[in-house]
């Protein structure tokens, strides 16, 4: 955006003062803040979802979180609970093994990636050719790759805010596609995870359609490290078997309630987590926190007894984890409807440090004032830049749906991200709360404006 | 003992003063102990040996283990270097799984305990009995275990000495039988262990004679967890499914290398570890560790050019977690040479903080002397009730052999212990030195001494 154009817009926001917070929206965020810091519900909730067990989109277990999500939606008194239906198509994990097999044969601590194609039934064995990161395997015009398993020990970094992943993630989305273009038999890379426990981390796999597909498995860092030192004194094979359906047509559900709105209840100020998890744990951090958190935050404000202007909708959405069909369906179904926020809550449930916003620089005052009423809770004021939650991202950048969320604690997020170990017990139920008090806050003020938010122009996506 | 008897072994002690250390016994500790701490040699061992994987004795990966550790002390210098075999029964793991399948079905992670038998292919289901803890379970005089799965709840506390594991460890040697003269179908404990990860934790049961042998697994603490709240709400029946192979005959060995001593070299001062593993994981803490601290101690009095009067033994013992067949191997064979210490390094990795002793008191002078000679080490003087590894422990009791050793912060050894996730990585180099130092003052100045350290009286074992 040119400077006079910005200079404009805030001008024309500075015009919209008006249409500012009142005193009493903003004393009643102060009673809702302090509502949300003495909530127990979220830890209430994690506990009993986690317990449901591995949920991915279309299973029994599914099933059980979304009778679960509806059940408890309708127990806490929202409005227009329902379960909507969307079909879809998945992938199954099915038994996987991967072995050193020369030098020195033992087993690997490894996971199948998703959507992964199955090796035949006794496996793939070959040298490995190994490769420091992902931009090395791309980097290479050579012949290395040929008739090999590609080993791609690629690097994640610890960050508070998890701003690494993205590069690092593409080991695992676009490394089977790289291999397989260079003749490559199957992939295998060292998990997208800051931990040094013996977990490998599952995730999707794009396939690009212009190579073939080929196997994809993550082994543990700790694996990884002797990969990396078996390969620093010679050759190393491999052997590799994984059996895995795909293209499984099953239905799933987004299961919805609300608190509803008074003058604007035509609008719409969307707060939620994802309902699925993969199936490896329990889907605590990912995301039963961010289901718990949004349900928690939007019964504080419907405990508070006043009526917000606009509805706040609460929504768990279905299979997050492998196709985003959930909030695709979700924005099919509600695309005409305005949507002043989309705000998901899917980076565990580590402590907010910092609210973030993406909106119309006509909002930016109103989410000033948001951040205002945050700083209590040892919250930032952020900037109009933000990363959102997959869901919300998708919502946001395919229907131009603002965005204003608080950016949490993640430094250990990718530990426990994608593995078996992402259960309860990584969850601190002290910094559940104020991600209660947070999103109360912020649902409560955004339902409380009547500035237009939203859709954002092309330039602020 | 009674206190004036107690007086008169002290008063014999300082008769024995001219058998203390010389000052060059005592300078040349110092500069022992300065050359610990400048090796990198055991973090060298502990890579090259975990990179070979888990090691259970018999099987092929012990055998290039025994290979390993003789060509390494050839190759380091050492004497009289050899493989000892001994004949055993092994125990063998093969595929197993455990779920709750009412309510809300989902999957354990489990690993099936050493020694246990099989359960029928098609697994066994059933509803469990909870047990909070071993004393629960050894005090129901009812009919509340028959037909069920026994579900022990046992807690093990954090400690940096690991003194309460012998209490916590009872679940996992007893529960089976326990639980089996209660009319059991199988049992299932909590992991042995202090972390919230999503590691089984292995090891072995010690089945009683008066009750008939029913499958034992555990499973990790939040799935011990998520059965004890689920426990808490209602009945909870599990499905365990393990295969397992009983009594299978193979050959190990212990691997030996000596430092020869002079005038005394008939006198045996033994520092070791054990060189085979649990399956699960490649044995790092449990006891990669030990057995390079204990080879690079011995290395450091090697290359230190004074020859010991005492000679100084390095012993790899095979088959330590499941039988103790390598010390009893050793004990028969070496039952008649006098061993004026047995030392072994068992207890991973982390700091020594203090060095203790079983001798006879005429050589609590000398233990004084090594306990200063430690002091800079900021290792304390401890009491002569050492507790020791299990091989030393063996070979003291059966033989009344002597043990002087220095006691490792284990604040986290039951961690990783056991499982799959004792691998390297979770050994910090910087606290492998402080170790190397201390076992080399201590081997050193213990062959240095004419004081007879044992045999123990009885009253003293």
């Amino acid at each position: 955006m040119k400077p006079f154009l910005l200079a404009m817009l805030i001008a024309l926001a500075a015009t919209h003062s008006r249409a500012e917070l009142t005193a009493s929206d903003l004393a009643h965020a102060d009673k809702l803040r302090a509502a949300g810091l003495a909530s127990p519900l979220a830890y209430e909730l994690v506990t009993s979802l986690t317990d449901i067990g591995p949920r991915m989109a279309g299973t029994a277990a599914d099933e059980r979180a979304v009778a679960w999500g509806v059940e408890r939606l309708k127990r806490l008194g929202f409005s227009n609970v329902r379960a909507e239906p969307f079909t879809m198509t998945a992938w199954r994990r099915g038994p996987g093994s991967a072995q050193v097999t020369a030098p020195n044969p033992q087993p690997l601590a490894m996971a199948a990636l998703g959507n992964s194609v199955s090796t035949p039934a006794e496996g793939i064995e070959a040298e490995i050719a190994y490769y420091p990161d992902f931009e090395a395997l791309k980097a290479d015009t050579g012949d290395r790759a040929r008739g090999r398993i590609v080993f791609i020990d690629q690097k994640t970094q610890r960050q508070r805010f998890g701003a690494t992943y993205g590069n690092a993630v593409r080991a695992r989305t676009q490394g089977a596609s790289e291999a397989a273009k260079r003749g490559a038999l199957a992939v295998v890379i060292r998990s997208i995870s800051t931990d040094h426990d013996r977990f490998p981390h599952t995730g999707s796999v794009n396939y690009d359609k212009a190579a073939p597909k080929i196997p994809a498995v993550a082994v543990s860092i700790p694996d990884a490290d002797l990969v990396a030192r078996l390969a620093a004194a010679g050759p190393v094979r491999l052997r590799v078997a994984v059996a895995t359906e795909t293209d499984v047509p099953v239905t799933s559900h987004n299961v919805i309630g609300e608190v509803p709105g008074s003058d604007l209840a035509q609008e719409i100020v969307l707060i939620g987590g994802h309902l699925d998890s993969w199936d490896l744990g329990t889907g605590a951090i990912d995301d039963g926190a961010g289901v718990a958190i949004t349900v928690a935050a939007a019964k504080v404000i419907l405990d508070a007894g006043i009526k917000p202007r606009r509805t706040i909708r609460v929504v768990m959405f279905g299979n997050e984890e492998n196709g985003l069909d959930g909030s695709r369906s979700y924005g099919a179904r509600y695309k005409d409807v305005a949507h002043q926020l989309v705000g998901e809550s899917d980076f565990g449930a580590g402590r907010p440090w910092r609210v973030s916003s993406r909106v119309l620089p006509g909002a930016l005052p109103v989410v000033a004032q948001i951040a205002k009423a945050l700083a209590p809770l040892d919250i930032a004021a952020g900037d109009n830049a933000a990363d959102t939650g997959p869901d919300a991202n998708y919502l946001k950048t395919r229907y131009r749906w603002p965005v204003v969320h608080p950016d949490q604690d993640g430094h250990d997020y990718f530990d426990y991200h994608h593995t078996a170990n992402d259960t309860l017990d990584k969850i601190d139920p002290a910094t559940l709360r104020p991600n209660i008090a947070a999103w109360a806050v912020i649902a409560w003020l955004a339902a409380q404006s009547d500035v237009a938010f939203g859709p954002l122009a092309e330039a602020t996506k």
